[in-house]
């Protein structure tokens, strides 16, 4: 089974993650960009996502919420750099409103219809990090990086 | 003489800045978002500069073209918050594409039409940070906000 890796790094604050795909760096790329996939796989399976807006292309901009229960928990940012084979995005999860992280994801070619995904999340305190890291952030990662392995294993992206 | 403070992080990849100017947080934050006032006082004086494209709303984006005697260094990036007292930024020199830092920006209402600027510039490696810091950017940061204050003091902002 494939796992996410999950790591905080011991001297910056940064969280990085990676995760191998069955999808090219494109379809990688075209998962993250547009809105009706991103919506499909994004997060843990008991939250719906909804897009408020959505423009990826460099110097645009993103909202979307995600719902359980009438619970909301809304997300926004910038896309800083949009593609071919990096995606640089602000993000601030709207509970903590003065709260940035910045964000670098990257598609590693490995061949054969395979990507490496690379994600680094930055933010300015380790207190930051670590309460974010104990947040219960990995069930979302795993799920929903599961459910983008689905959508490439099934011909969807 | 007012002078402002740059200070290396010992513990993060941050730069930060302080500064008190003539001017209200309704002043500064207009010489941070009004193009035209903004191009008249970003840099170091032997560089003229020239917006690209600027829209200075919370996810808007801008480019603007530093030159002196032919040479031109480019600088773009996001703008992930604006106002009213705080603005929270990427920002790439296009010279290092792949280099990337988050820049927030607080104006402290000191009362009496006085305010302290803070600005702190986060990267992902103290390598780049201090390479930053070695490059001889205090003269862009010192004049830039001598110009400013200059402009605040001529009742021009």
């Amino acid at each position: 089974m494939t796992e996410a890796k999950i790591e905080a790094d011991p001297k910056l604050p940064i969280i990085r993650i990676t995760r191998e795909f069955a999808a090219t760096p494109a379809q990688l790329l075209r998962a993250h960009t547009d809105p009706d996939l991103f919506v499909q796989w994004c997060g843990p399976d008991s939250l719906v996502n909804k897009i408020d807006y959505w423009d990826a292309r460099t110097g645009g901009s993103w909202r979307y919420v995600a719902s359980r229960n009438g619970e909301e928990y809304a997300f926004h940012g910038s896309f800083h750099q949009v593609g071919p084979d990096r995606i640089v995005q602000t993000f601030t999860f709207e509970g903590q409103p003065d709260g940035v992280a910045l964000e670098t994801l990257w598609f590693e070619d490995l061949g054969d219809g395979r990507t490496r995904l690379h994600a680094q999340s930055l933010v300015d305190s380790f207190e930051g990090r670590d309460a974010w890291l104990q947040s219960g952030m990995e069930v979302g990662v795993e799920e929903g990086y599961a459910k983008l392995e689905r959508l490439a294993v099934e011909g969807r992206i």
